[in-house]
C-alpha cells in the first residue's frame, strides 16, 4: 500500500530539528499513514507509555496514578502542499508545509513524551488524523465515539499555533443560506418580472449595518462577526433572475449556544427564507478550573480569546476544559510561506516540561 | 453530409399547412441546411424571382423596376427542441418548435413569393440562418458584409412575431460587469478584511432605486430598464471575499446611442469599476418615412414599440428603416408550448399581399 520506505523519528533530537524531520514526512489529510507509523514506533520505544492506535490516530499514556490527567493533542495532517517541501531553516524559523499548522506542536508533544518518564500529572498524548478536512474523517471525533476512555482527562491542551501563548475557548460558527425569490421575465420587459437580485439589497444592507457584539467571558473579549461569504444569482444575460442566495457565516462567542446562534441569525434576516447549512458550537474558556489556572500561571502571559474554531470545542463537548497553546503564528497556517519560529518551539517545550514536572 | 432525404415544400399549400410543413423540417441553429435546401428549391421554381444563396441564407428578388423596393426577412433557425416536434394543430393554433419564432412568418413570406409575380413594389425575400445564437454566425450580418447589394431596399419588414401588429424600432441592449474589490481574511477575524459582497449593497441599492425612463419616439413610448441579471462572489465558507461582480443589463430607448448608453451606466455606477461586456444599438422606428407610413396604414392598427432587441437594428445600421411585423405572440417564442394562431397567419398573408398589390 505504502510505496515509501518507513520513516524513523529520533525523539532525542532537539525540538527544532525534530520539527524539520516531521515536515519532511508528507502527511496530507487522508494520507497520514507513513507519519502515523513513525510516530507509533517512536512512542513504543518509550517504556513508560502505553500506546494505542486506531486508524492513523495514536494515543500514548503515562499510568502513574497521579491525581490529575492532562491531554496534549495535535493533528498529524496538513493541507495539500503548495511547493513548500522539504523544510528549510533560516532567520530563526523552520519553513515548510505544516511547520506551523502543526508539526511544530507535534514535535513539542513528542519531545515531552520522551523527556518526561515521571511527570507530576499523568499525561495522554493524542496524535490524530484528518483535522484539516470534513469533520466526518476527523480522528478525534472517531476516537470520541469508538474509544472515549482513551480521551479521559481533567484538562486538555491542543497544540494549535497560538504564538506560544494561551488562546482560550473558541468561537462557534454557523453558516446559513439566505435567499430571495422573484419571478423570471425577459429583461427587455423587466416590469413583467420581479428581480431576486435587487431584493437581496435588504440582506446586504442588514449585513453592512450589522454591529457585531463583543462578549466578555472569563475576562476574555470575543469579537463576533456576521458576514456574507458567498452570493449567487442569475439565469442568463437577458433574463430577470428569480432566485438569489447569500451565504452568511456567523462566528459567535462561546457564551451563546448553537440554538441561540440560529435564533439570532433568523432574527437578523427576519422576513427572508433562511436555511442553516452547518453549525458547530464554541467552547467556553474554562479558565476558572484549577488545572487551567495553574497552566496559565505557568505560561506567565495573559490568555487571549481564540476566534477561529478549533478542536478545543470537541473537548468541551466531551466535558473536558481545553485551551489552545502551541508554537507559531496562526495567521501563517496554510500559507505558502508557512513557518514556525524556533524560539516558539523551544519556549513551548520548556514551559510544558516545567509545568508537568521536568526531572531537571 | 446530410443523412436526411431532401424535403420538398409546396408553396401552393395554404399558409397554415405550410407553417406545419416548415416546423417539421428541423433547423436548429447551425443545422439549417435541409430547410435552406427546401426553401431554395421552392423559390427557384418561381420564374419571377432571381435566387441567390450564401451558406444557408437565401435571397430571392423580383426585378420589375418598381420605384420602391421592400425587403421581407425571416430567420430559418430555431432554438433547440424541447420535445415539441412534429407540429400539431388544435384550437386554432399550429403548435410546435419554431411555429411562432418564426416559421409562421417564414410561411407567410414564402406564400407571398409564390402569390405575387408582379407586386406594386419590388420585393426582396431574405431567409437567413443563425439568428438565435451568437451574432458572429448570423446570416444577415454575414450577407451585409459579403453581399451588401443583396440587401438594398427602401424599407424592411422583419417577420418576427408581433401578434400581426406593427412593432416599430427596437431598444438597444448593453451588458456590463460592475465589481467591488475587498481584502480577504479568515471569517473568524473578519475585521482584518474588507467584504466585497457587503460593498455590493451600494450597487444593488442604485439598481433598486433606479427609475427607468419612458421615452417617446415617433409617438411610441419605449420603457427602458436597468437590471441585475447576475451576481457572483465568494471564495470559501470561511473566507471574507475580496471580489463581487454584478452583471447588469441596460435596455435603452432607440433615441439613445450606444455611447450615450455606456455613459449613462457609468454615471449610475459612479465610483465602481464598470466593464462593458457587450452592447448593441437600438433602431429608431422610422415611421415618418413614406413606405413605413403606408404600410402602417395598410395594417390598420396603431403601431407599438418593440422592447426586445431584434435584427431590425441591423437594418437600421444599414440605413434601411425596418419594422417587426409577423404572426404569433412574442411571449411564446422559445416556450415549450410554442404555438401560432392560424388567424394571425391568414391575416399577415392577406395584409401583406394587399399592400404589395395582390393580383386578386
Amino acid at each position: 500500500m505504502n510505496p515509501l520506505p518507513p520513516y524513523r523519528l529520533d525523539l532525542d533530537r532537539d525540538v527544532v530539528s525534530l520539527t524539520g524531520d516531521l515536515v519532511d514526512i508528507p502527511s496530507e489529510s487522508r494520507d497520514e499513514r507513513a507519519l502515523a507509523d513513525a510516530v507509533e514506533q517512536a512512542l513504543h520505544a518509550q517504556r513508560h507509555l502505553t500506546v494505542e492506535r486506531d486508524g492513523n490516530t495514536i494515543v500514548a499514556r503515562t499510568n502513574l496514578g497521579r491525581a490529575e490527567r492532562v491531554l496534549i493533542g495535535g493533528h498529524l495532517d496538513t493541507v495539500p502542499s503548495s511547493g513548500n517541501l522539504p523544510h528549510s531553516r533560516s532567520d530563526g524559523f523552520v519553513h515548510g508545509l505544516g511547520s506551523c499548522d502543526m508539526k511544530g506542536g507535534v514535535a513539542v508533544a513528542l519531545r515531552l513524551a520522551s523527556l518526561l518518564p515521571e511527570p507530576d500529572r499523568d499525561v495522554t498524548y493524542v496524535f490524530y488524523e484528518c483535522e484539516e478536512i470534513d469533520a466526518q474523517f476527523n480522528g478525534l471525533e472517531r476516537i470520541a465515539a469508538t474509544h472515549p476512555e482513551w480521551l479521559a482527562a481533567d484538562f486538555a491542551i491542543l497544540m494549535e499555533p497560538s504564538s506560544a501563548g494561551v488562546e482560550a475557548g473558541c468561537q462557534g460558527t454557523l453558516r446559513a443560506e439566505v435567499r430571495t425569490t422573484g419571478t423570471r421575465a425577459h429583461s427587455a420587459r423587466s416590469w413583467l418580472g420581479s428581480n431576486a437580485i435587487h431584493q437581496a439589497v435588504q440582506i446586504l444592507t442588514r449585513l453592512d449595518d450589522y454591529e457585531p457584539r463583543r462578549v466578555v467571558v472569563d475576562g476574555l473579549e470575543y469579537r463576533e462577526g456576521l458576514n456574507a461569504v458567498g452570493i449567487q444569482g442569475g439565469v442568463a444575460g437577458n433574463v430577470i433572475p428569480d432566485a438569489c442566495i447569500v451565504t452568511v457565516n456567523y462566528r459567535f462567542a462561546p457564551a451563546r449556544s448553537t440554538a441561540e446562534a440560529e435564533t439570532h441569525v433568523r432574527d437578523v434576516f427576519d422576513g427572508f427564507d433562511v436555511k442553516v447549512v452547518d453549525v458547530a458550537p464554541g467552547a467556553l474558556p474554562g479558565l476558572e478550573l484549577p488545572a487551567a489556572r495553574d497552566f496559565v500561571r505557568s505560561v506567565g502571559a495573559d490568555p487571549r480569546p481564540k476566534f477561529g474554531w478549533t478542536d478545543v470545542a470537541r473537548f468541551a463537548g466531551l466535558g473536558i476544559p481545553a485551551v489552545n497553546y502551541g508554537p507559531g503564528d496562526p495567521a501563517l497556517a496554510h500559507a505558502t510561506d508557512e513557518r514556525v519560529p524556533e524560539a516558539d518551539l523551544v519556549e513551548c517545550e520548556r514551559t510544558l516540561a516545567a509545568w508537568l514536572g521536568s526531572p531537571q
